[in-house]
């Protein structure tokens, strides 16, 4: 079962059936991780413009998706409320360490990575909760995962353009088909703790 | 002229005439400081959030704040890009830093300390926001600080709820009180640089 819709085409390799089965099987604990990463994902944008606070598209685009993670982040804790799951942390998969590793200490590559990071992580967030919205037994929480994966589309495209924006756009298509070739890797072998990046 | 509404109770000695002056001849650079204000507490409020992720109710105030923050963050650059202020890093006062020594490492302390930390500076930001709109010369930028103070008004009451959530009534008022007192001093020579917390 290799659903990936092709449009995604970031990515090198698309999610495997294993991991589908894996999250359907442990939805609570997904969607408490879920909430961990609209969390981070605000985090990362606040911390990329507190990085480049001179680079107003940075600032005004991110501005934007930390809104929109925050209002996510909400919507999934309203989910684990509603089934009693309590707020808890949870220790995340090897994924996002993993592809933080790839980024360049030293600017400009410091920017253009950490841009990438990001876009790379949205795209495979995006792949994964479309298969939640396609393969959750729970209607009302599948179509919770189409609606969230419907509005969060826009986000890897919008990494993408500022990268486009302070890079060339050869430098920027060189990089990613690097950093996309490790992410892929990173997911070939599936996390024994489910998560949505296991 | 001494204008702190009494109402701020947390504030023990109101901002002086000084500063209303240093401010009202800098209003750029001070709407340039007052939009990494409104970011950096956004981001404050995330990385409460990130060390306490198991503290329902501040986990869900803080998500507010900082999507409220953030929205205010949006306002005050759209100001900056209506005066053709370009977007650039500033050196903060020492305010901040000053109030942050105050923070006890051990927790529960840490806890405690940081929520009052963050109302103190809700509270002094809460007030220096209404002398702006009283005393800004310019009437739809003073109305535009009248607006932010007036929606402002609750985050300085929710970190002191907050903190009664998770603390005695008593251990709060206590230690709200020698942090006030600090906040204070700090303020009481003003700094050189026009900003929100010279």
């Amino acid at each position: 079962m290799v659903t990936a819709p092709a449009r995604i085409k970031f990515l090198k390799a698309p999610t495997s059936a294993l991991w589908v089965d894996q999250a359907i099987s442990n939805l609570d604990v997904i969607l408490l991780d879920h909430s961990h990463c609209e969390r981070k994902a605000a985090a990362a944008a606040l911390n990329l413009m507190f990085r480049y606070p001179s680079s107003t598209d940075l600032v005004y685009e991110l501005t934007a998706i930390a809104q929109e993670e925050l209002s996510h982040f909400e919507q999934v804790n309203r989910w684990l409320a509603r089934r009693n799951i309590p707020l808890a942390p949870l220790p995340p998969p090897p994924y996002a360490a993993g592809l933080k590793a790839l980024i360049r200490p030293k600017e400009p590559h410091r920017k253009l990575d950490s841009l990438l990071f990001s876009a790379l992580i949205e795209a495979r967030s995006h792949e994964r909760l479309g298969l939640l919205g396609q393969h959750c037994p729970e209607p009302e929480l599948a179509a919770f995962y189409r609606g969230l994966m419907a509005s969060e589309a826009r986000h890897y495209g919008s990494f993408w353009v500022l990268a486009t924006t302070y890079f060339d756009r050869e430098v920027v298509t060189d990089r990613l088909e690097e950093m996309a070739i490790v992410e892929s890797e990173l997911l070939s072998t599936l996390h024994p703790e489910p998560r949505v990046h296991s």
